[in-house]
């Protein structure tokens, strides 16, 4: 039984998780190995429920195996996640496993939209997730998860007062819009709403969560500055759509997180809009109204992960117009939520934790 | 003679400008009346180079004349154009009759476009006109009007530095983005945003303008506030897509110009993106890929002179992005920009002088 075990543990050795380019037994991946007469089972445990490369594993596992061990025994592999993280105990939501910021530089490009869909995604495949509207000016979350005349409840605990996130697929959603009038305008400058956005964080009850989606306002001012100085952010998601007005200003995005005094690394660039498809067409060819892959070449060229395409349609604006009726989500943006879950993973792995950034900037 | 001019008189007293509701005559509109044994000839002195109704007015004086007048004389009408204005003597850029804030709430809805080609049409009439990038975090200007890597020129006056703004096909133009290097981020906290765009006002040497169109950036914060704190805002345009999450946030704008400590009249609102016709179909019918005349039926829900529709045009795109590189404009800008100068001369006919808000606000 022991050179069983021992030939078992050697075959996995030389599996090799491609994203964190170590084996499955050094990363202690490997878990409850138990060899019976009939039987090889034992547990992967991934660093996100959303990995897309689970299957993939599997199949090298049970490959290595056979190759390794000549007797013809079941192999039974289940997989668990247990979601990582590299924030730091941190005094600002600590029970919260990763923050991500999904920014732009430009507005309209689809970074609510692609929140929404992510945040989804990675709640269907079992995560715990969160989604914070930091657009306090143009909130859209309320709308495009149809809660726009909800108001969270608040609850006392010692003597402070915590708001509780509405729940809605099994994600969790706080916004300005959930309380305040959507027909006013919130005409404030700089301060009132980094105070606004400060109280959404430090006073929301939010719970253990694996992913915190931040969906953040246009430009790089103060809403920008209050988070990074608020919380550490794990990393960044850029959207972006392909034309070069958009993409200058998604530059700009990348060059703050890049900044010597904020350093929070960039998981991954998502083209929104990338081109249309006319079902009117008998022999469907792609418009490209805003333009060809430049998104995608910008990711090149900045060497940033490229999370993927999102074509212009119809549905998409639908829905976030009427408001989203169930926890449907629409296929590139999964396949998007899965690499970027797999590159989150891959930050905590490999780079330093993100610090705050000193108040004095 | 005598007689023939009272008859004339009295015949251009039943043409009625339609937009301001009062008789030419009455206006003032009339100059220059000269009447010779063949001819009468006069010069009809329109409230802005743009008017779209001046082959209507010409058309109406002749007949009023015709009808009043039974001897057979050419009739030969001038027009001229003295833009109005309702600015009072202010501190601050009184030589620019009329500043237009070009606004939306949300980002990528088309404002740098708008105020784009509406100041390159105004320009074709004979308009003297200047376009302010106010859009300090994500400036599109430079790239749109193809000066990217442009310098404005400073000269001294009374030991005081003006900047001058550029010159592009009769448009003078000013953005930080002529300053700022555009790889990097402006990362800035609302107070020195403000102060750049007051310098970008105070410290521009503009000359005499009829109009100065403001592009402001996404949301209802800094810029907007100090924007009108600074100078008389003679009134704004909103431009919005269809889709709900788009008016949402055009409503807050709205709301944001409608405020009792703002007051700044809304001139009329833009659908930009309203539709898309593939070019590979035989029978095009129009793509509402944002939804339908949700602009269209924002402008009549708040009363609002509606300006028109932009389909969704890949040239547009691509010219945003590789810079205009003449004077062309694209038609429905054209007629937006008329129905615009329209509004400005009706605004200054019937509505109070904007007034400066107060600092305190
Ligand atoms: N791929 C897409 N196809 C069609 N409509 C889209 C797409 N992505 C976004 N939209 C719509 O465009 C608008 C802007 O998207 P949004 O997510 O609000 O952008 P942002 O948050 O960056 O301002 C919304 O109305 C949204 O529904
Ligand atoms: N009607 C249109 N058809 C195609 N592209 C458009 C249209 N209007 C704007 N665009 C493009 O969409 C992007 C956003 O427009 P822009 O004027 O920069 O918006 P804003 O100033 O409101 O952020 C630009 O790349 C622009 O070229
Ligand atoms: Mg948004
Ligand atoms: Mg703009």
């Amino acid at each position: 039984m022991q050179t069983l075990k021992t030939g078992i543990l050697k075959a996995l050795r030389t599996v090799y998780d491609p994203d964190l380019k170590k084996d499955l037994v050094s990363l202690g991946m490997i878990d409850d190995l138990l060899i019976t007469n009939a039987t090889i089972s034992f547990t992967i445990i991934l660093t996100t429920p959303a990995c897309p490369l689970q299957e993939f594993m599997k199949q090298a596992c049970i490959q290595a195996i056979r190759k390794e061990i000549k007797k013809e025994l079941e192999i039974i592999i289940t997989t668990i996640a247990k979601v990582t993280s590299s924030r730091p105990p941190a005094a600002i939501l600590p029970e919260v496993k990763n923050i991500i910021a999904i920014a732009s530089g430009k507005g309209g490009v689809g970074k609510s939209t692609v929140a929404t869909y992510v945040a989804l995604s990675l709640a269907n495949h079992g995560a715990r997730v969160g989604l914070l509207d930091a657009d306090i000016f143009g909130p859209s979350i309320p709308t495009i998860w149809n809660c726009e005349r909800e108001k969270p409840a608040v609850f006392k605990q010692n003597g402070k007062n915590f708001i509780i996130p509405l729940e809605r697929h099994n994600v969790k959603l706080l916004s300005i819009g959930f309380v305040a009038n959507s027909q006013e305008a919130i005409v404030w400058r700089g301060p009132m709403a980094s105070a606004a956005l400060k109280q959404l964080i430090q006073d929301a009850y939010w719970g253990v969560l694996d992913y915190l989606l931040i969906d953040l306002p246009p430009g790089t001012s103060d809403i920008h500055l209050t988070l990074v100085q608020t919380v550490t952010v794990t990393g960044a998601v850029v959207v972006t759509t392909p034309q070069k007005i958009a993409l200058i200003d998604a530059i700009k995005a990348i060059a703050m997180f890049k900044k010597e005094q904020i350093q929070v690394p960039i998981l991954g660039l998502v083209e929104n809009m990338s081109y249309y498809f006319s079902n009117k067409e008998k022999i469907g060819t792609p418009h490209y109204i805003f333009g060809k892959e430049g998104g995608k070449k910008l990711a090149e060229q900045q060497t940033i992960p490229f999370l993927g395409q999102i074509p212009l349609l119809p549905i998409i604006c639908e829905q976030g117009d009427v408001g989203i009726s169930s926890n449907k989500t629409i296929a590139p943006f999964d396949t998007i939520a899965q690499i970027l879950a797999q590159q989150i993973a891959v930050r905590n792995a490999i780079y330093q934790p993100t610090e705050i950034v000193k108040k004095s900037y």
